[in-house]
Formats: C-alpha cells, structure tokens, sequence
C-alpha cells in the first residue's frame, strides 16, 4: 500500500494520498484546495487519483475536494451522518456509519466518531493481505490527535453541550473496539486551533495516546468535558464562515492562480478599486520602516491564512504589496486556503514604485525591548499591549501591561487609548506588526512595535509579571 | 519533533531524518550516498543536520555518512558492537548497548538487535516531553520490517549460525521490553533483498506484528530459524562487495557527479578506453532493435541498481549509453549507490551517433507470447530459459522451460546450449533483457526476449507448468 | 529598449519580445501557441505584455496572438492589407501600410511587404532617442531571412503567379529604402519550410544580404523568379489547412494541457476511442521492437510537429505512446502548435503495460547499412525505398533505390510493392521509422528501417548513385 | 552557426557562445565566474565547450574562463598584446594580431583594438560559406558599444594619454576595413561603467553607430579625446583590483558555492568572527528599521555587485544577512563576480533570531519626500547629502543640498558633519540606504534615508536648484 501524508505549516494540516499497488488507484483524504502537490505526486507515482473522502466539513481551511474533483473526475466519498446542513453539494457519494470502499487489496471503512462536529468519521484502514479483521491503521481527522482530541466549541454554546457528550462517547465507547497497536494518522499537527495543544510528530498509536494523552485518561464525563474545556484557545472569527463555505461547496479555483495582475501605484493611490484592502505581505521591519497608508500588514510565512482568517474581512477585494513578484503564487495559496477568493491584483514595482511616485508613506515605530524598558522608566510611559495568546500571557508578562488576543483586538478596541503612545508586543513582533498596522488603519497615530518580543525581553533578563 | 522518511525505490531504502524543533538541530539516520535531499530538506525546513547515525554496517548500498559528514560536519555515530571489523573509519563515536544521544528534547537510545548483522543498533526515540520510559518510536534498520525479519544469511554459511541464534535472541528477548502501541520505523520496504517479504508499508507496530507477522511467532529456536530461512532468496553477488566497501568506508563523491563526459562514437568503437564495459540503459525494447556489440543493457528504473551490482564486473570502468543527457544525473546515482564508481562518460548523441557513423549494430529478437508459443509447438522450439526467482518460478512456468536465476546466469552458463535459438522469459521483459545482451556479449547468436514476460503468458491464457 | 528573440527549433520559428524599458510595457510579435514561455519572460523581467502583432498569416503553426491575448488582455495588431479573407477575427486593430504603433520611446512602423503572402507586413522599429528617421531594425518576418527570401508558392498555383510579382517589388522597390547598416530579424530560421535554404545566424544586416545573398541579386523579374523557384522544397500537406487555422482564428487552450488523461492497454486494445489514432512517439529503435498494431511513429524531437503534420488525419482524435509521462507536456505542445488539438490521452503504464496485457506486438526489422548491402548483393533484394527530399536524392543515393518524399508516401502508395520486403531508407532512420510506421498500418507486412541511413551508407563507404 | 548571447544585469556584462553545428563545438567569450548558465546551455543544446576567448583584461568582474577552463577542460585563448603583465597564467594560446580560430565552418580572427586596454582585441567571425572575406560579426569587447566606446582612463592618468591615443586609432584606423553591414556585439549594455553612455539594444552595427554615435563621428584627435573624456563617469574603486584579480588568474570556485554556513546570532554577537563585516542585503526600508549595529546594507539586487565593489573591504571576511536561505546563492554569486570570495556564512534565522536575541538594535530613519520638506523649512534643517552621480546632480537637486558621490564618501566623510541630523539622498533610496548603513557604521547617530529619493521629490513637485 502506497502511503503518503502531506503537511502544510502554519494551518498544520495533514492531508493524505494511499494507493493501491495493483490497480493503481488511490484516494486522496482531506486535501486542501491547492491540489497540484497531488497532482504531481500521483504522476510521479504512477497512481491515478479515483476517489477523494472527507473526515468533516472543515472550520479552518477550504476543503480542496470539489478542486480535486474538478482536475481528476474521482468521486468524493462524505460523511451524510450530521444531515444535509453538513452534507457537501459536490458530494458523489454520502456514507453512514461502516459503509466502505474498496481500493484493491485495500479497505477504507467510516467509523462514525462525532464530538468535534456531528458528522466526523474515522477512517479505519485494512491491510486485506494481512489482516481482514484489524485494520492497520486510522484515519481520525479532528477527532483524535498527537497528544490532544479535536474541539467540541466550535460551533457555538449549544452545540458544545452536544459535540461534547459525542466526543465523550466516541472516545469512551468507539475507539475501544480498536487494539493499541493500532496507528493513528490525524488532520491535524502542531499548531492547529483545532485542538488544545496537539503534538509534534505526525503519527501515534492508539496504545501511546491512551497511555500519555491527557484526554484519553477515563473520568466522569463531565469532569472529563470540564478539563478538555479549561484553557481552550479561543477560535478564529473566520472558522464559522468556513463551515458555512465548506458545507455549501466551494468556488472551483482552476490550474491559474488569481491575483496575478499588476497594479500601478497611481491606481492605488487613485483607490481605483474603491473599496480594496490593501494587505502588505513584506516582512514586519520593511512595513515599519515604509508602508502605504491604511494598508495590513501581515508578513508571508506559514502563519499568515491564520490571521487573514482573523483580521481580513471578507467582503473586500484585496491588494498585495509583495516583496518581489515571485512571492505571489505563495500568498495567494495562502489566501485561497482560508476562502479569501477576491484577490485583484498586487502592487507592480512593489514598495519603491510607492516610494518614488512620492506618495504619503505611513511608518511603525520599532523598539528594541531595552528601549521599551528605557520608556517605561521614565515619566510618560506608553501604553503597553499584549496581543499574545492567554495561555502564553499567563506565563510571564511585562508589569503594566494590558492583555488583549491580537484576534479580538477589532472588537476591544475601546480598551487601547488613542491619546497615549501604545507600544505593541507579541512573541517575537509578527503578530505585533499586524496589530500595530491594524491600529494605523484605524487613525492611531503613535504605534510602535517591539521587536524580538517576549522572547527578547526574557531573553534580555527584564522584569516579568505573572497575574 | 520533526520526522522525515525518505523511500528510495528499487533498493527500497528507507533513510530518516529527525530534528528537534526547539534547537533546530538534526538527526540523519542511514543515509544513502546522493546526500542531496537531504541538504536540501534541512535547508527548507530550517534544521542543521548536527548527526548522523547508522543501525549497521549495510550490504545492499554503499553508506552515504561519510559524504554527508564531509557535507556538514555532523558527527557519525555507529555501533562499536561487531568489533573492529565492522566499525567504519569515518566514525565520530562507536557506541555500546544503550548509549544515547541527545537532541533537544529528544532522547535517542542504542538497542543492540544483532542477526541481520553482529552489530546492528535498533534505535529507540524519546519524545521527552510525553515519556522519559517509553520510547514514542523504533528505527529497527535491517531488524525488523514490516512483516518480516531482517536475513541472518548474508555473511555466509558459517555466521549464519551466530547470527540466527542472536535473531532470535533479539525477536524473542530483546523486543519484548517493548509494548505493542511502540511505532516501527525500518530501514527497508517491499522489494528490498535484505529480508524475504518486506510488505508495503511504510511503518507498523509492534503488536501489529506481533499479531500478523509469521516471524514474530514464538516457535522453537530450530523450528523458527528453519522456517525463516525456508525460501529465502538468493543474495545479490555484490552484497559481500558492499559490507566491505562500507566497513572500510567508501571515496567521497563531492557535489559533482561523475561520468558527465561526452565521448563519442568513434572513440567508443576504436575503444579507446581499453578495458571500458558498455552499459545501455536504454529501454529494452530500443535495445533489442539496436545495440553497440557487446554491450549490457540494464534499463534506466528503479531496479537499474540493483542489477547493475548483480551483473557488472566492479573492476571495470563504465561508459553510458542513454537516451538523453538529462538521464545521466539519475543513472549515475543508481551506480554510485551501489559503489559502481568510476563511470569514465557517455556516448555523445545517443545511439543515432553510433548508427549514422555506420558501425556495426547488435541486435536481440523480440516475440509476443502468442509467437513463442507458435515457436514451440513447431518442429526446433527454442531454449526457453526463465530468468526468474526460485518463488515465481515455482508459482507457475512454461512447460519445458529451464530455469536460471538471472543473477546466477554469468555462473550457469554452461547450462545453456549455444546451437539452439534461446528465448528469455521473465516475469516482462526487463530481466530477459539484461540477460539476453548478457548472452549476446558472450557470443550467443540467436537470443530473443519475449516481451511482456509471464505476465503476458498468464493473461493470454497460455499452458503453465509447475514443478 | 529590451530586446529578446525566442527560437521553437524544428518548426525553426522566431518570435520576438520588444520592451519600453521606460513604461515597463512590452509588445510580442509572431508568438506560438505555447504562451507560457513570453509570460515568465515578461515576469522575470519586470514587462507587461500590452500589444501583439503579426507580420502575417502563418502556413506552417498556429499562431498564438489569440491565446496571448486571452491570458493577458493585450490588443492585436495585424494587416488588412490581405482583405477580410486573411485578417483573423481576434485583431483588435487591423493596419494598413505605414501604420505605427508607440511603445514609450519606440516607434514600430508596419511596412507593406506582400510576397509570401499578400498581406504580409515587415516591421521597422525605430529607437528614437537615436534615430527617428531610420530604424534600428526591421522584424521582417517571412519576407526575408538569413540567407534566403518567404517562398511565394504555399498558396497554390494561381496566386504563386501574383505573389511571386509582388516579392520582387517588396525586394527591389520597397527594400531599398532602408539603409545597409539595418538589422534584420526574421520570423524563420535554418530548418524551416517556408523558404528554399534558410541560414542558421539568428539575424543579419540588410548590407550583408544584399552582398551574399541569392535572392537579393538584382535580375530581371522572370529570371528572379525562375532561380527561386528552382529546387524549392515541397511544402507539407498541412500548411493550407494552417492558414486557414489561423485566418478564421483557433482555439484557446487556457492554462491546462489537454491530453493528460492516462488510458488502460484495454481501453486501447478494446478501441474505446473507435475512431482514434495511436501516435508511438518513442525512439525508433523502441518501436521497431515492438509497437501497437496500427500505431504510428514519430519519435519525439524537434521536427515532430512538421511530421504530424505532414502524416496525421486532422480529423481523428489522438492517443499517445510515450516512453514516460514527463514528456507528455513536450509532445503535447508539439502538437498544438501545428493545430492538433484532439489528444484523447495517452497510454497509461507504457509500452509495458500492453506487453504484459499479452496483447498483440508488431515490428519493424531494423537493419544496418551493411546488412542492407549484404542484402542487394543477394538473390532477391528488398525494394529500397528513399524517403528523403529531392535535393537530398540528387546528392547521391543507393544505387536502386526509389525515391518517394515521405510526406508524399500516402499519395503514391501504390509505387511500393506490397508483395516485396520494404527497405526504407532516409537520412538517418528517423523519417524512415515514421514511413515504415505508415506502411505497416496499411499492410504491408515486411518492412525494415535502415539505421543511421544514408549517412551510415556514406559513412561506411558503400557505393553511391547520382541521376 | 549557434549563436547565443547572455546578459549579466547590473554589471549589464555580454557573455557569448558560439558553436558550429556541424562538429558540436563551442566558443565562449568573456564569461563570468558563475559558469553554470553555459555548462547547462552547452548540454541542452548538445554542444561542447572547447573553446574560451577573452576580448581583453576586464576591470569589472573577474573573469571566468580559469572557472570554465576547470569545468570543461576547454583551451583559452587571450591577447599577448599587453604584455606578460596583462597576460593571465591560465591561458593556453596567447595571440597576436590576425591570430585565428578555426571551429568547424566558423573562423574568429583576433583584430588588436587597443584603447579601452592595451591588449584589447575585437573578434571578428566568419561565416564561411557565406563569404570568407567579410567577417558576419564582430564580437567587440570594450572597444566598441552601442552608442559609445569604452573609456581609457582606468588605468590612471599617465596610461590614459596613451590609451585615448590608441582608441582614436582602433577607432578611425582599424574600424573603417569593415563594412556599414557588420554586426557589432559589445561586451557591455546600458548600466556599465566601462563607458559613458551605452545604449540598451543588444547589438548594433557599424553602419548605424558611424551615423548616430557621437563616438564615432570624425574630429581631430585633440578634440575628440577631450569629448570623450568629458563627463565621464567616476570608475568604482574596486576596479584597479579586478584589473590585477584578471591579470594574475583567480581562485577557481567550483561547483559548490562558499558561504553556505548558518552562523547563530550569538555567533556574531560575540563576534566570533573578529574581523567580519556584517553585510545586510535586506530591502532597504527593512533595513532602516531594525538592523545589526555596524552592518552595512547593500539591498539584493542587480546592482549589488558594483556597490559592494564600490564599499566593502576586500581584506575582511564577509558574513551576510539575508531575508530567507534560497536568497544566499543570488547573492553569493553576486559577490564572487567581483571577487569578494571570502564569505563566512550568514545569520542563521535572519534577523528575526537576532531580535528575539534581545541584542540591540541599530535603526535608520526613514523620511517621505514631503516629511524632508517640511523639515528643511523649519528652525534646524537637516545636513541634506545626495549621493547620486555628478551628472544627476547637475541635472537638478534639492536647494541647499551637498553634492558627495556615493562611492566616494569614505574618502570625503569629513565633509559631513557628525553633530547634525543627516538627510541622505539619491535617486530612490537605494544608495541612499547604503551611504546611510555605512554613517551610522562610523558613529554618525542621526542618519535618515529619504525614500523614493529624487524620483519621489520630483514627483511631488517640490523645488529644484541647479548649479
């Protein structure tokens, strides 16, 4: 049996292609919607892809199944257990609770393994060869991770009390049935919101999980739901809007990428496109140093489709400011795999065309953290924001300090003053440079972000907080 | 943790590489000698590659520690357990039973696993923040595999015996201290010659294979050693050859291959290069039309390297014959994996070169399945000579066939007759050519190869026979 | 001014991309089909692709003006001067003579130069910052090459009479304007058939060819025309069935190739595709071993366009045999860009999977130069037939042979005896393998490819023959 | 004949390769050190690189034909017409005047142009069977460009009367043999400071530069030397340093480029490497806002070879600071065009590991074209210095500025005041950010970089002095 797990940073998700050796078929498991990585892949491999199947509708991507459907004719294989509401429209075939497929000498059954959503089902894979009774190993999607199980909250208070007592039960009375030695293989690595605090490796057992995993250890269910609860993260505003896009179907991308046109600076400065976000994806010093007015600023890296999820709104077409023309296709992918579809185009000679057509420029100040810890010594100290997470603010914070989740800063604004210089911190200044440029956007004038972060300034031996 | 496997088809090499993401430091765990991916995976991934480790002194490929040292400067960390005989001269740090290495928060554990080899190291990894008792996975190398056991039978009758008895002591006494859910992580997949059934997979479990795998069934030491070496197939000839070039600790290729020289036809037919052996990698099929007299065709695939250490002299140097310069990169790292190191180039042009300068042109017969069989139910059939496993073999041939495992062809000669027509027949076509230019070179006249092998035979519904 | 000439060997076409380093905006002249070469030019480089222009309506690929168009929004610039019959429906802006376009500082002059055809347009490009009086070169497309003029004979008899007028003027009457010193670049080079003898320099001066060039020797008009006509090649079947392509304006392709759809040996033995052709696109020598019944051969390189051209049906789909799916892409541009643009998809698993299918094998015997002279030397001689063109034939051929151009074969079919073993015989094998492909699929059944051709016969020193 | 001609941005350097069809051998001529474009061009194309030529000793770059030389084991062939002292150890065949090369049909006649140096030699080809007697084209080094000839005053003063004097004579004295329709391909393109004012075409030809070349319009010698010499551009520093690098042969590189170590920020905190200059090739604006104090920013770019030529030490190892890993071959070979061989390595993480170091910070202000303007209306202007070339600064400058070259302040820094905010400016910020870098690199506290520049003063319509 062909075997091949796909990671993408930042959202970490796992998408999976297994292929049958004799006929060549394979299936694809929750691929994302840049679907040319399996494209190549079963080129590469010989394989053609026939079948796709989904563990659930996903919160935090675009599910690339209708995409990889539209390139390869394979039918798509969903989960009809949560009802039509969580039923896709592209869907070929809708599975109940040990329905399977088979893929030559290969047996992939739905395990019906509700908590993280209604519908989810675990993939349980046989090895026909070797065993027909035991599969060889699972599939568990968001339901069971490295180190964690898949969030029951995220559908609102009164879906919570459901999805809770489900997650409940299938952790407690489905997964039983499987021996320990049996493999998991999730949706999810670290660093998903998915979950709690999912591990590193890419794949565990069942027998390691029950021995080590805090959320296998059988309790009562409700002190067992009152500690997967405690300390949740919150969620990203935009994982509700997936599940609506994913439940509906997606828009079909197509092999050519969106946003590839090239705007000139006076077609930005003139705001031809009246109602377009401007999002800079350069790295946070160049956008402190040089930024168009009003515009984002959200550095490229792995992290960046979290937090356009987070502070992009979703009904305004966008416009890059990219270092150089080949980092398109990368922030584009990006876009794309959190539903931001309407990009217009992106900013032709980027930065310096702004620059020398010597329009107004908007500027962040940065501050190393002995600068930050010289200002706070004196008279008028700036107003200090934490846009870290509550798990990471608990462990240490400067003294003074006001604490508010980078992700909910639109809805708290009211707490940051406009007449005081604020000075914004993070880990190590990316979500800061986000902040700081959202704060811009919405006329502070006097912003500054401290570089390297809580890293640097424990790293420096400065005071640290702790409520 | 970061974890990477690397397959390398034909061979069915599977190299690792673990990094701790915290230190960002890697671990590179039997490597083969295109170090390459490696280099570059680091790169991308942001890892330093600060160690290389091996299970054991390898006799299907040539090591690729010593390249990838000279590469990065890691360190080189083997086992010190077969004594001075099998220790590599390029060793940082022999170790004993248990030693470790640390790697952030990794703990990696030497478990001394003798019988496929005397020293051979099981690596046991520790992902410390979730146990500090139980390792999270096993690097079992030419150990354990999936669905098998690693063969004790490589180094000759005589150690056969210790190595055995130590197989089993290590199945039996040393594996048990692990638990079921334990991952299985080997140094070989299917089609690998350093176990008898390597199955798919890429990983499994202990309790997986203690359930299902036939050699992890408690037996008689006798009983269990006669089993396991019931129907094992023959070894390569130059496994012996690769144990000692490892063990000595093989030349340093550099970041440039070799072979990259464009010789052309005339200088190939006034053999300018005395001694040369002319390898044709071309497809069989472009072979058997037109060939260079005396040359041995091995076409470019995945299983190129392995017959190129069964069927060509190591003394002698190497000319190419390909389709297109572009093929040289990937024929020539298939020969240095196996230490066929001294490529001298490749015929400029192609064989149009040597065609239209009018030299003189080899060629093999083809037949369809449907023509051998009219051959043979005429008057004078020819020699039928199955170049075979003893396994396929014996599930079925042609009637009146005669059988040579084509690796043992150069030896059994003398059993196939000079004055009768000889048709190859393997299992489609790709050993039947190698075989058929073999027996061109050495002056048989009439050979053909009968395309589409056994498999052809079997789905034409022709007569079989078994013995 | 950025300047950059592109060569599609084999068709020998030269395209152009001319940049206003000033206004970053770019126009391309005479593109293929195959945009994507242009797009990454004008990317890497920092252009955009705003106009397009032709010089004329070309016989021997489609053009790719539509299709650039359609990627890029860019406006099309063509000749009226041909009348609604030869102005394709995708121009945005139809020219007449002395017509110009601004590009920043670069003026493009559209100058009448009717010969090759009646609308063709050269065109002067003026750097003005330097001259705006003279220019600094002229495109001149198919009215004047290296060495040579555009052939005035591709549109039939008739108007060979008014084009072959009109050249001499555009050379006599209209050349004479522009200086020695200006340079020239064409829309051919060596290789291509729309002229006589096309010299292999990308470009040349307009001093240089008035001194060394044939065609540009001042003689009277019915002399002129005689010598030029004199030993032209005989243009492919395909050509008047181009122009046509192109004046009623192609289809767009898009970003995706077609043909990428892998097709089972029994899709293909069971003729699911009924009406289909099977094109064999392997080496020669692959295919003289073994072949589908039926199947053509044109081995992948640069002149398979013109042989597809020349020998395959424009109105039966295609499916591919390819040595492997990574040259798909390759064969299929080659494909498209003679406008055969049905390719059904291709043979999944190679050759090899319709051999091991125990499915039917046809051959071509192959046969050196010296067998081939062993074999006149005997009794019954094969009929040799030379498929080369007449200039090659005139040059010197075996003694006996018949000399059909293989792009006439089909027409003079019945000149080679069925009833006798075909010798077929070309320069090198190549054209040769295609014509014993097509003899084959129409029944004859002994037919054989001389390798290396005649220039393995002269190589070898074999008797010649001159008429 | 092959033609293939490569164009280095920045440097704007013409490299050439020229093969004969018919024996597959190639020349090339005035490659860089970075031979890997040729050695793969040479393959695609099927040729062998026998041959390497030199037009003369280059000041710019260093030259790579010892690099090539090593690679292909072809033979190199320069002037002996300087002397021993501008003739490198590596060649193989030192010529005189007239001295030929004959490749297949192509001849290349080495013609003495002395004036740009005093070896200088232009390459005349022959096209032989279009004529013996008029070269095709001629390859003309640093002789003749389009729009301009090469300066002689590199080489200092004394050497400059006796090299204009030669130049006037290669120029009226040798040029006129050849006719108005010779092709001239230079050594350089627009951009280069091998001469004054060189147009962007590719090519040219005689004809064209006799009628719009100033350079090449008759005058009395006296006087068309001092038009020459007049407005001539100042000559980086480094370029009497490459002059002996190409005299005495340069280290060979090899196929693995230098500098490929990652180096951690506390690495050089603590300066390991005492003596190392901190290069930082980030954007400009990232630069300014947070930067390793006592580095010095060159932002990647075409332009950084000749900056770095122009600014950094050639005595100090090098570590650089790049945005992300793939960036470090672009630059690495940057630098080793010009010599800069010693790279030690680069900061592994990028500044981002530097930041949440908590190691200080250095910083550049940044100043919009309007913010500068209202500054120098008010009470305490900034020093405002312009770096920009002599010729840019006549052309109109900001009232009140000083006028420093950018490649000259290090020798006129006490020009500069140290206790006043200085303002620096250029044409887009570029210069400006290095001049600023190196400021602050020598105590200066106050240091703004004014992006956009001239370009963006101009823009805006703010005011212009001319002197």
């Amino acid at each position: 049996m062909f075997f091949h797990q796909r990671f993408v940073p930042g959202l970490a998700i796992y998408s999976y292609m297994i292929g049958d050796p004799k006929s060549k078929e394979a299936v694809v498991i929750d691929p994302t919607r840049d679907v040319e990585d399996f494209l190549r892949l079963a080129r590469s491999e010989g394989y053609r892809i026939t079948h796709i199947m989904e563990t659930h509708v996903h919160a935090d991507f675009v599910s690339g199944s209708a995409e990889l459907k539209a390139r390869t004719g394979a039918t798509v294989h969903v989960s009809g257990l949560g009802g039509p509401e969580w039923t896709p429209p592209y869907a070929d075939r809708v599975l109940r609770d040990r329905d399977d497929l088979l893929l030559g000498n290969l047996r992939l059954e739905a395990i019906h393994t509700p908590g993280h959503t209604l519908e989810h089902l675990t993939w349980a894979v046989y090895d026909q060869p070797r065993s027909r009774e035991v599969p060889a190993l699972l599939l568990t999607g968001d339901f069971l991770f490295v180190g964690d199980v898949g969030r029951p909250d995220l559908l609102g208070a009164e879906m919570q009390k459901i999805l809770a007592h489900q997650l409940y039960k299938s952790v407690f009375s489905v997964l039983p049935a499987f021996p320990d030695f049996t493999e998991v293989y999730p949706g999810h690595g670290a660093g998903s919101l998915c979950g709690k605090a999912l591990g590193a490796r890419p794949s565990t057992t069942l027998g390691y999980e029950r021995r080590f995993s805090p959320a296998l250890r059988q309790k009562p269910e409700a002190e067992w739901i009152a500690d997967l609860l405690a300390g949740m993260p919150i969620a990203p505003a935009y994982f509700s809007r997936m599940k609506q896009v994913n439940a509906r179907g997606p828009r079909i991308i197509g092999p050519e990428l969106p946003g590839q046109r090239p705007l000139s600076a006076s077609d930005l400065y003139h705001r031809r496109c009246e109602n377009c976000l401007i999002l800079d994806v350069r790295p946070k010093e160049a956008f402190a140093a040089a930024a168009i007015p009003g515009s984002i600023n959200i550095p490229l890296g792995a992290n960046l489709p979290t937090w356009a999820g987070w502070v992009l709104p979703y009904d305004r077409p966008i416009i890059l400011v990219i270092n150089q023309p080949a980092d398109l296709p990368e922030v584009v992918t990006h876009l794309l795999r959190v539903g931001l579809d309407d990009i217009q185009g992106y900013l032709d000679g980027g930065i310096d065309a702004w620059e020398t057509a010597g329009y107004p420029l908007e500027r962040v100040q940065t501050l190393s953290v002995h600068e930050l810890d010289q200002q706070l010594q004196r008279g008028s100290p700036p107003f200090v924001l934490d846009v870290r997470t509550e798990a990471e603010w608990q462990a240490g914070h400067i003294p003074g300090a006001i604490h508010i989740h980078g992700g909910l800063l639109q809805q708290r604004l009211q707490q940051v003053p406009k007449d005081r210089p604020v000075a914004v911190v993070c880990g190590s200044g990316y979500r800061a440079s986000i902040a700081t440029s959202y704060l811009k956007s919405v006329g502070y004038s006097s912003v500054s972000n401290v570089l390297g972060g809580m890293a640097a300034w424990k790293a420096a031996g400065l005071p640290l907080a702790t409520d």
